[in-house]
């Protein structure tokens, strides 16, 4: 096997567990590699640290598999993802679930995501796309699904030299999947939703939201397929409002309403959720509870002051028209904006609306999406549950 | 009314909601004040930011109460009250719980817990010590407790010109109340046990505890009363160890696994979790859980070096004695080692332990304990739960 060896003093990451070699990362390499081999990983002092995927194409030049001198093979993959399948079934409802979460599954770039009984898969690096036939027959044999769609229409694809593509891996199928989420029933489109068809992420703080949505009137923003919304009417709110820039996410969202029973309780609107909070702030319309679950405002770190802005504006909004004493449920899946920075923005917009506001919960993603120690990455998900009083 | 006035510049954290202002940021009174009175709070020019309890004697010498020109009687302390107590039945099982949570309910340095049909109450300085007698009669009114202890044997009231004292407000009873956390019974000692004889603010960390512990061999570190180790009984381990290095501790642990039927699944013995995490290291003993809940290891800033090691060695001996994908539960009730100080700490642990380390959930106190966003000193509870690899 090839040897990539690391630049010195740039091993201790490598060894505390971060999955990522950065091309600038690796001096020298001997042997032959093809692009997407297994490579061993060697420090400067010629150290066995592990064995990782190599794309001389990518940044990420090396992805860790192991730290062990494994074979890394059908076996080794059926290993890592009955690890991962066993995990869910102890921390999650597997009714749908992320059933594998890349790095953090130390599977790296692989994406599995379950909906009722339907797998939906990314492989989104070359290393690991070598491997998508024995993926799904894996997959297959463990978890017995009806069928498997492959999801890998991503530009990040693009960057490992991979060809964009979808289609049916085990099939056919009606690509849009009905699923139950906390007791809430979703179509799910597997071929044209966003990223897998539904953001699994959310699902425990969705269901966290039920003791602050009852018989009250709310607003959810950024609503998408309806699915902060759906929940609170199902919990109970007496009112939902749910608003989205798309139609087409109207009409979906308007669609779960409807199988879920929820039509006379639970509305939707398309419009700009910045121009709306301002429309209710200025008519004086107020609510007890208000969901802002925004897409994400930066994905690079260049673009972090104008995300700032972006999210102390729809909180300070939102605080603005929230009743005294009711909640606002405000998260951020922007990477690049850190727990502490966000709540500094909610300080700040707490402090020019002139409202008091509590901390009731501060949460994360769910603990299907995992976060690896060495890895800061792996975690972007936050939900903090405020009180305005 | 007496005025205070603020020195120039330092305004806009009292605007912003802190509720403390220490005696370096007064310029001036204005009028006769005697200690624990409620004065007005004037900016530097003049500008009204609201009303506080004044005690020059302390350095955190007033205390807002209201932003508002209201009068702070018993009646505000009833609205005060109230609405804390609605809050506590909306987010929070009152069988026992937090009913006031001093500044975070904007009734600063009032401490009442509630066990079962018993409250505790705590008057931790001047202005609200005075009081005590309206604020057991609403307490009395609003949740009809079958009785009322004080514990104002506490040091920090010396800091206020107080004297410390304990005893019936409302009673007599017997001082061991049983109550049910969780569906866990203990006795609580509200009598001699720590703080108020119970420390509530773990109990929705507790009850997360459920996946990880279910037929498996748990150890639980500095468990006091032995209230993780009692929960992980009852959510289904198959054997369970209690650690504390109090012997009075262990014999009420004991007691409360007798009263649950527990004694055969849960134990506990006395020792030195440090020494006894290197006793199992040394044997070989592993375990497929491990709960590590200490007492603060710090209550001043300059000794969280001390308190960094400490965290950091009981850490990495948990991590070195874990199998294979079992978890480790780690708690900080530091309020000098923030969050993000934290997470470091377990970095390096496991860094120098090399065991791969996931980040199941991060939690923080129960909501019975909310935290003010202009006041990060009411945030202190920290709880990990990892997966070791």
């Amino acid at each position: 096997m090839a040897k990539a060896y690391i630049v010195k003093g740039k091993e201790s990451r490598v060894e505390y567990g971060h999955p990522w070699i950065f091309r600038s990362d690796i001096s020298h390499t001997d042997g032959d590699i093809t692009p997407g081999d297994v490579v061993d990983v060697y420090s400067s002092k010629n150290k066995f640290l592990g064995r990782g995927f190599y794309n001389p194409q990518s940044q990420i030049t090396i992805r860790m598999l192991t730290y062990e001198h494994e074979e890394i093979d059908h076996d080794f993959l059926y290993k890592r993802i009955s690890d991962a399948w066993n995990y869910r079934k102890q921390v999650a409802d597997v009714e749908s679930c992320r059933v594998v979460f890349a790095e953090s599954d130390f599977l790296p770039a692989l994406v599995v995501d379950k909906f009722s009984d339907i797998l939906v898969v990314q492989t989104l690096a070359l290393g690991i796309d070598r491997f998508k036939a024995d993926i799904v027959s894996i997959l297959d044999k463990i978890i017995k699904p009806r069928g498997i769609y492959e999801r890998n229409d991503v530009p990040v694809r693009q960057l490992e030299g991979l060809e964009m593509q979808k289609g049916f891996l085990k099939g056919p199928f009606d690509t849009l999947v009905e699923m139950t989420e906390n007791g809430v029933k979703f179509l799910v489109d597997v071929e044209n939703g966003q990223k897998t068809g539904f953001f699994l992420d959310q699902k425990e703080n969705r269901a966290a939201i039920a003791p602050f949505v009852k018989g009250v009137k709310v607003l959810d923003c950024f609503t998408h397929t309806g699915s902060f919304a759906l929940h609170a009417g199902l919990f109970g709110a007496s009112s939902v409002l749910g608003i989205d820039i798309s139609e087409h996410a109207v009409s979906c969202a308007t669609k779960n309403a409807e199988i879920n029973g929820l039509a006379s309780v639970v509305k939707f609107q398309a419009a700009n959720t910045f121009d709306i909070l301002r429309e209710f702030y200025d008519t004086g319309e107020t609510f007890d509870t208000i969901v802002l679950d925004p897409p994400a405002f930066t994905k690079t770190k260049n673009a972090v002051q104008g995300a700032i802005r972006g999210y102390k504006e729809i909180n300070l909004r939102a605080m603005k028209i929230i009743k005294k004493g009711g909640y606002l449920i405000t998260c951020s899946c922007s990477q690049h904006v850190d727990s502490e920075l966000f709540m500094d923005i909610l300080y700040d917009a707490a402090a020019d609306s002139r409202r008091r506001v509590r901390v009731v919960e501060y949460r994360s993603q769910a603990k299907d999406h995992p976060v690896l120690l060495a890895s800061p990455e792996t975690e972007y998900l936050k939900c903090a549950i405020l009180q305005v009083v």
